[in-house]
């Protein structure tokens, strides 16, 4: 017999991929979670329907949504997650020496357990001394605490269901009162060929509340289009230009390098049109 | 009823499309080819089971297997085109008013008679007075033409069937006879994803050919990965330096920006190990 999963990415459109097992399915406080093994991709963690990472090509995104804006600041000492329980952007952060903490404000406890069982390289760092988890809504952490953070990443699931308060504009200003003065912030912003007005209203609204917005992609083959889009709000530091060549140079990475930092940036006429409108 | 078209990219792992009609199947002398109206992506060409293009998503091969060459040339007049049957490469090899002469030589004629009929807007160029189409094969073509061109333009099919010499070292060395003094050559090269090794060695081939050989990147939603390489050989233009900006910067596209013409080259760091190796 053979199994396949396909994930509709739009209504009529997705990808399909041959699967040995289903690992794990699971109707959480949140949403629906399952963990698939795949022949091509590896193991796959899928919320409401939605994959969110797989062993194959998780790098791309845990890699491209810390070291950007990482690279960008100076000294960054405390960084907030909101969302991304699977563990991957903190196993990235922590390649920063610069970070004494970083905290994890992930609404679905169950995430994180189940990838800490399936997806151990991904949850590599959860244990790290210098993290501190917290099941609790990141909307609120943020409201909760003022001028804290240097860094706030926002790694959330699709814009439906839980998330969907991660891409409100109240939000955003709740993170840059949470930021130092020279704080910024980066959250993952869907796919140019498929959602770009969401990108449009986002940059907009980011825009009206950090002096510097920026849009930059990276290429990610299990999520819609293969194309992804990351905003970043910074108070102070240019996003494009790297602070600390050292730190940065020194980073083992499959996919980020210091000439991404601005590479990255340079986008498609139909991806500058969609920033540009807003 | 619903009909769903799934494009097995590699054996365990594809794409599917929810679909209107299917508009036209045929076996030619060469290959398979059928024409199927999609919701998410319009009509697509498919070639051996493989999509070729699509009316949403052409215009990022066809620009970028393009104006990065024909960018970096000082004065691009006779131009071949190996493959490129459906007219997409024509329409915008013919945006740079130096472009005197087009060669398209195609090996399947029936490629050429189903894009006019079903991709009218992609076979646009075709009927242009500077373009000289001939049913014929592209090794041949090459072979015949010493000191002939100023840019050609590998636009195949992937490395199976019809298409299997057209990623051989011996037809890069044609391809390097059939180039004026300082011609200048790109492939489309396959997804860094899926088709490391092929790039490795398509590479290591060419830099044993010409003296400047790089490796640019672009986003395609319907090929595999989403992330497709092309190959550039050049005898003596950087390919990352735009030769006549007035040209470059007049251009109209959707995807290539002057910007590209560097950041392109940016490789993510698991690609660029692929070049390196080679």
């Amino acid at each position: 017999m053979e199994l396949w999963y396909t994930e509709k990415q739009t209504q009529n459109y997705g990808i399909t991929a041959k699967i040995k097992e289903s690992l794990h399915t699971e109707t959480t406080e949140f949403q629906e979670m399952a963990v698939i093994d795949t022949i091509e991709f590896g193991k796959m963690l899928v919320l409401d329907g939605c994959v969110m990472t797989t062993d194959r090509d998780e790098y791309v995104y845990h890699e491209m949504i810390s070291h950007i804006a990482l690279s960008a600041h100076k000294n960054p000492k405390n960084v907030l997650i909101v969302g991304g329980g699977d563990g991957g952007v903190i196993r990235e952060v922590l390649k920063h020496d610069t970070v004494e903490k970083v905290v994890l404000a992930e609404i679905d406890g169950r995430v994180i357990d189940i990838s800490r069982v399936h997806f151990p390289q991904i949850a590599a760092g959860l244990d790290d001394p210098r993290v501190d988890i917290q099941v609790s809504d990141g909307i609120k952490h943020v409201q909760d605490h003022p001028d804290t953070y240097d860094l706030i990443v926002v790694d959330s699931t699709d814009p439906i269901g839980p998330a969907v308060g991660l891409f409100a504009k109240d939000f955003y200003q709740s993170i840059a009162r949470a930021l130092k003065p020279d704080g910024i912030f980066v959250a993952q912003t869907e796919s140019p060929f498929f959602n770009g007005e969401l990108i449009t209203r986002v940059q907009g609204d980011v825009a009206s509340i950090f002096p510097i917005t920026k849009l930059y992609l990276a290429s990610i083959p299990t999520y819609p289009s293969g194309l992804w889009s990351f905003t970043i709000g910074s108070k102070v530091y240019d996003p494009t230009v790297i602070a600390d060549p050292a730190r940065t140079n020194g980073l083992t990475t499959k996919y980020y390098t210091p000439a991404l930092q601005t590479s990255a940036f340079a986008l498609p006429r139909f991806v500058e049109e969609l920033v540009v409108r807003s």
